[in-house]
Formats: structure tokens, C-alpha cells, sequence
């Protein structure tokens, strides 16, 4: 599927794009990628009995779009280097990566221009709303790096905007495609959404109890960082007066491995690997819930 | 004609903004401006016969993403002040200028989608199109900077697709609203085009040739900064080799006073504000020429 997908994109999902732009463009749409949106995308068409040819185009809009967040996430977040290669900021500067960014967006666009009349609008309302959310949870994000606490709830209300939505979307849209009952498609909807906390929450988890090999980051990166992770959220909730004063002191630490083994240490006293477990357990159940409608895409994730 | 715009889009053209980046978003919309876009939009509508009330929102759009434009363009220009007041990026910071612009343009896709169902296919298209070509010009023009020569070629080409091409597309999705013959809607597509040019051109000869106290910034600024404009492209045709050696000269030159009064005498030795104008009056004529099709829009752009 991926495959398919990628000869799709690189034949025909970058037709018309200015050639002043075309070169950051493909430098970013190149890249080693998973291509997880556009696949459930294809995979919830073809599994509701769909045909993949008219779900490439808007496969290729939500990959174009998904890149597009990544160039100018990138020039935010000051990142020199994704998936092992340089940003396109890094390589053309940040005028031509905001302009790479804008043109892509729009591209977007007209990309979902091209699947059957009588599904467009429906596709490009909740195209546009997913795509506000997105930047919206990015803004957020960006936010919570310059306050000292932020409640689980405003994590999980950021992850569901920067990550869930665009997951949920993709599979709406490919069950949109494939002519999905209307149950099954907001079905499918919220299945995505429970995927993709669950995917940001494991992914806060194992940065911490991961095993280093497997994970391919450091472990305790977003200790370091004084990361709003899902464990910190969790331990601040759980915190005392006092614990909360000293979790506070711990971001201030720079002796790099104390500040990782003290907070560890917090976590493990307020139980936060517990609790985080069982959220990751509790949305993962309702994947599974989910997972008698919709068998291919579960067989997909599992392989 | 402006106010009945601006009342609406404050009432209804910023519903549903996220509440994150509305603040931003508000910032630029409410400056002192022109509306000169919608305006065109709603005046063309007008003049065909149509309902204001059904282009309200494209007029929206467009101006949404005319203000979207700004918000990047004066990151990338490195623009503290626009129409006196300080800039997005000035006050709220790179990041979030560069979000505010991202959400501010899907917003304009947004509005597109409330046009007359039957219209929405067709201006959409037009409007993929012409978003996509206003940021490639901006691309030349930040290109052009770090270049000694731009042909007058490749300088026309670059302020068709800056600003022309979107003053067209507003007359033009008036027109398409307003129920015009298809013979209408290219017509006055083309008539924008010359406008925008003329426009344009004109702007680059006040520069010089105009009264400071009208024109309302400093005699020779474009000069001083070595802009590449109509003036210097048309200098740069018609100089030898003698002479643009003499103008690349000029380009290094501190004494503010002198670099303006040396390049002016070289644009008057090859006559270069005779070329201008006579540029300037042929894309006049083509306007005088559509004048007896869209009477009262030329009735609007006089008055």
C-alpha cells in the first residue's frame, strides 16, 4: 500500500507545483516516511469495499498537508535535522520554508479537488476543520513550553489536536471514500482518535520506561527538556504541596543524570507509570472495541 | 461599499477562529485598510446584475487571505510597522505569526465553501490557483534581492503574480457571482490583470517621480535600497556596457543623496521615465478599452 501510494505521489500528487518551490517541496515529500495517514487513509477505503483509485488523490492531500505542518513545525521548533536529514529551513533558509509551507498547504487543497464531485464537500469541510485543529494543538504545544504547569486535560486536549484528529481524519475520509455507512464513519472517526492518544501517550511513556535500542531516542529526553509529557502531567496532578515544589525544583537541575534519576524517582513514588498504563490500557480498549468493524486496518497496525 | 464589507466580515467572516490565535488574526483584520479586493468583488458582482449578499463571503476570503499574505510576507520582509501600527510577528513573535497565517489561510477555504453551492467548484479552482501564484511571486521578489540584474521580463512576471493576478481573481469571482457571460468573466480578469500591473508600474515611478507629500513615503527610497523595480529594470535594457557598470556602481554608493541623484540623472540620460510611462498608458489604454464594460467599477476606481 505504501508503496502504491508513493508512486502515486511522486507521479501525480506533485503536478503543478511552482518550479521556484518545487525543489524544498520534494526535498521534505522524499524523506524516509512512515506514510501512517494516507495508508489508514487507503486501508479504511479498501476495507469498506472501496476502490484505492479514488482515494489516491486525497491520500496525497493529507500527506501533502501532514508535510506541510512539518516545515513550518520545524522552523518553530528551530529543528535542524528530521528523520536523519536537514530541515528545509536549514537548507534554503526560513523565507523559502515559510513560502515551501504556504504553497504546500494550498496544494493540499487542490489535491482534494480531484476526488469524485459528489464526496467534496463533505471531504474538504472536515478537511479544513482538522486542518485548523492541527495548527491550533501545534499553538499549544508552543504555549505549554513557556508555563511552568499544565493540567491533563490541556495535555490530552493538545495531543487530540496536533496528533489525534489528523489520524481520525484520514481513516473518515478513506470510509467517506469507500462509501462507509454513516455509523461506520464516525465510528471509525473515534477510533482514530483513541489511536492516536494512545500512540502519543505510549510514545511519552517510553521515552522514560522504553528500552533504549528499541525506542531510538534517549531515554529521558523529555525529562531533560522539561517536557510537558503525559507523566508530567500525571505526577503534577497526583503531587502534594511539597512534591509539587520539589518537582519544580528538578526542573532547574543541571547535572544531567541526577535530574533524570529525581524525577524518576518521583514518578515512581507517586505511581505514575500505573496510571499512565491504564490510560494507554483504557484507550487502547476502545481500539479493540472498535476493532470487529473495522478488521483490515487492525490487521494493518498489528503488522 | 466598505463599510457594508467591513461590518460583515467582523460580524460573521471571523466566526469560528480558534480561540488560541484569534487575538493575532484580529490584529492585522481591523489595521486601516483599503479593502480594495473585496471591494472589487462586491463591485463587480454589483455591476452584473447579482446580490451583494451572495459574494459577501468570497469577499471575505479573499480578504482573509490577502491579510494571511501580510502576515508572512512582513516575517519574511522583516517588516516591524505596516499601515503604522506594529506587525503580527512584532508582537505576538515569529512562531505564532507563522501560525496565525496558516490558520488565517485554511480560514479563507473556509468561507469559500458558504458561496452558492453551485459556484463553489469553479472559484475555488480559480482561487487554488491564484493563492499558489501570489506566492511565487512573493518567492521571485524575495529572490530578486540577491540578484545584481532582473530582466524587465522577468520583473513584469513577478508583479503579475504578486499583486495582479489576485486583484483579477476578485473581479473575476465577482463576476462569476454576479451570473457574468463567460465572455465578461475573462474580460474582466484581464482588465484586473492590466490594473494590477499599472498599478504596480505607477507605484515604482511615484517612487521617483512623484511628490513626497502625496505619495506619502521618501522621494528615491527603492534607490537607496537597490530594489529592483520597473525604473531600474527598463535603465538596466537600455544601458551599455559602459553604463551598467556605472549603475552597479551606483549600487554600492553610501552618500544616501548622491546614490539618488547619480541613479536619477542615469535613468534621465536613457529616458527611462518616458518608457515607464508610456508602459503605464498602455496598460491604461487596455483599461480605458474594458471601460465600456464595467462601467461602474471604473466609476469606483475614479471616485
Amino acid at each position: 500500500m505504501k508503496q502504491l501510494f508513493e508512486s502515486y505521489l511522486f507521479e501525480k500528487g506533485l503536478e503543478g507545483f511552482p518550479t521556484v518551490l518545487y525543489k524544498p517541496s520534494l526535498q521534505i515529500m522524499k524523506m524516509k516516511a512512515k506514510r501512517l495517514r494516507p495508508v489508514l487513509l487507503l486501508t479504511a477505503c479498501e476495507s469498506f469495499g472501496g476502490r484505492i483509485e479514488d482515494a489516491l488523490d486525497a491520500a496525497c492531500a493529507i500527506e501533502t498537508y501532514h508535510n506541510f505542518t512539518l516545515v513550518h513545525d520545524d522552523i518553530i521548533d528551530k529543528a535542524d535535522i528530521r528523520r536523519g536529514d536537514a530541515t528545509v529551513h536549514k537548507i534554503y533558509g526560513i523565507n523559502k520554508a515559510i513560502l515551501t509551507g504556504d504553497v504546500m498547504l494550498i496544494h493540499a487543497f487542490q489535491l482534494l479537488n480531484k476526488v469524485p464531485r459528489d464526496k467534496h464537500y463533505q471531504l474538504i469541510e472536515l478537511f479544513e476543520k482538522t486542518a485548523t485543529e492541527v495548527i491550533e494543538g501545534e499553538q499549544y504545544d508552543v504555549d505549554f513550553e513557556d508555563v511552568q504547569e499544565v493540567t491533563l486535560d490541556e495535555y490530552t486536549n493538545m495531543i487530540r489536536l496536533k496528533t489525534s484528529v489528523l489520524l481520525a481524519a484520514s481513516l473518515k475520509m478513506g470510509a467517506v471514500l469507500g462509501n462507509a455507512s454513516k455509523n461506520d464513519v464516525e465510528k471509525i472517526y473515534d477510533f482514530g482518535l483513541n489511536l492516536g492518544l494512545a500512540f502519543q501517550i505510549k510514545d511519552d511513556y517510553l521515552d522514560l520506561f522504553g528500552n533504549q535500542k528499541t525506542f531510538g531516542k534517549r531515554i529521558g529526553g523529555d525529562i531533560l527538556q522539561n517536557k510537558k509529557t503525559y507523566l508530567l502531567c500525571t505526577a503534577l496532578k497526583k503531587a502534594d504541596a511539597n512534591q509539587r515544589k520539589q518537582i519544580f525544583n528538578i526542573f532547574d537541575m543541571k547535572d544531567e543524570e541526577k535530574k533524570i534519576s529525581n524525577m524518576l524517582a518521583m514518578y515512581q513514588s507517586l505511581d505514575v507509570h500505573t496510571e499512565t498504563e491504564r490510560s494507554m490500557e483504557a484507550f487502547d480498549e476502545i481500539e479493540r472495541k472498535s476493532a470487529n468493524y473495522f478488521l483490515k486496518i487492525q490487521h494493518f497496525l498489528i503488522t
